[in-house]
């Protein structure tokens, strides 16, 4: 390929000197809202006490609208949007930028938020195993008109190093679990307040309840496509995600402003203890 | 439900006062970019004659960047993201609001970008049916962990308006054929240049026949849910996308930006000249 245009990220190997600009890259941290990723970005600036002031941070994919993408120090801070196929462009094309970057022995980390099972709201999840709606270690990708199906194993390792982050910090309770990933918010995660609902709530705390009993604690949206390419492409990676309610309790996000934007500050502040205990930063 | 907090809009019930700030809507508008809805909202404001200045629109969903939300007389012009599970949010929530604002008599359009099968660059796709990667008219929906069928037909008055519009214009060509919907942008649609690809030049080409032998004129990664939640729901819907490129020749996008920006109003010219017929603003 004598070009590689990144469509979706504004980029291209012919107009970018990609090694140059994400050479160093040591960390990438994705997540939904392009505002959070932000000011993750700016977060990571302050905690690595690097030179500059935090705001004055440039979207590198200000180009396109599709995604945002900070860098800062060896952190890349990326919004992919909602859902499978958002984040799978993305993660198609920051493999390939890693790749053409010549990146080596890279970290990725999904910062999301999620619906709790039977946790308390503002607990952090980190993921187990990324499960489907049938509760299975998989994910079922259609190639050509054919479904293939492929694992989201996700690193053990990681995982660990994370969990023992959250007990140096004991900020906010911090459990691993498996986290169930589905193609919409409401009939497939079995709210009730959709615009479509078919089921009753008896039915709905069923299936919550059997969700429960396979070891998931959270629902999302990414997690198996996230955890299916990065190991397909031999890349470590993590889920963190943050429970904004139990969705045994109740369908609806009703917690005031302050207290869910102090809650989705939680998994940056652990990813954040992460990478600065992996830099030396800290002991 | 005493309230109904529509979530990823930043609006409810009750600190907003919906049939106020809704109830005079006749279409929606519906496209993945944010930057493209805000520049169809102040062309539909400019093509309406509307008073005040285009540039002064106000974004109805500034509480959060999932979406945004422009209203200009009683066109509202929203963005989706990408995907299906995107979509699906949002259109639930749209779902909900035209129903709490008590509008009646919607026409739902949704305006995008794809890439065609067989179609010259440029060439706007009105779609007849909605196809998933196996060319049927259906979407899959998960619903408590079991997969249910919904049919994807759209209005073939609305369909039969626009192309009667179309060639009134005659700006650029249109046609009406089927549309893919796929969960990917890569792999789904046949693309060589993901950073997975385990096929050959001759397998893609030989799927994309297959797809044009069904009617497949362009795919995309929205049309599905959108038909099926429209009809379900008693809605009026139309897609209607560019293709940015033949996907017989290629698979990147490597048209220049100032053309490409002249292919993605294409499909607002023709919706914005439905809707000011509809209105009586024209003959």
């Amino acid at each position: 390929m004598e070009e590689d245009i990144l469509y979706h990220f504004s980029l291209s190997t012919k107009t970018h000197n990609l090694p140059e600009m994400f050479g160093d890259t040591k960390f990438v941290c994705v997540g939904g809202s392009a505002n959070r990723m932000r000011a993750f970005a700016q977060f990571m600036h302050h905690e690595m006490k690097l030179s500059g002031t935090p705001e004055d941070i440039r979207d590198i994919c200000e180009g396109t609208d599709r995604y945002c993408m900070y860098k800062v120090g060896p952190v890349l801070s990326i919004s992919h949007g909602m859902g499978v196929p958002s984040i799978s462009i993305m993660l198609h094309e920051l493999i390939k930028l890693l790749h053409h970057a010549q990146c080596r022995d890279v970290v990725l980390f999904r910062l999301g938020t999620s619906g709790g099972v039977g946790l308390a709201p503002g607990t952090v999840v980190i993921t187990d195993k990324a499960v489907d709606y049938s509760f299975l270690p998989q994910f079922e990708q259609v190639v050509l008109g054919k479904v293939i199906t492929r694992s989201t194993e996700l690193d053990e390792g990681v995982a660990k190093e994370l969990l023992q982050c959250s007990s140096e910090l004991q900020n906010f309770p911090t459990v691993i679990g498996n986290t169930m990933c589905t193609h919409d918010f409401y009939e497939g995660q079995g709210r009730l307040d959709g615009a479509l609902c078919s089921f009753s709530h008896e039915e709905k705390l069923e299936y919550l309840r059997k969700a429960y009993e396979a070891g998931v604690r959270n629902i999302e949206m990414e997690s198996t496509v996230f955890a299916s390419m990065c190991r397909v492409c031999g890349v470590k990676a993590a889920v963190v995600c943050v429970a904004l309610l139990n969705r045994f309790e109740g369908d609806q996000i009703t917690s005031p402003h302050e207290i869910l934007v102090e809650y989705q500050e939680r998994p940056q502040v652990l990813v954040s203890h992460f990478i600065k205990k992996r830099l030396g930063l800290i002991p």
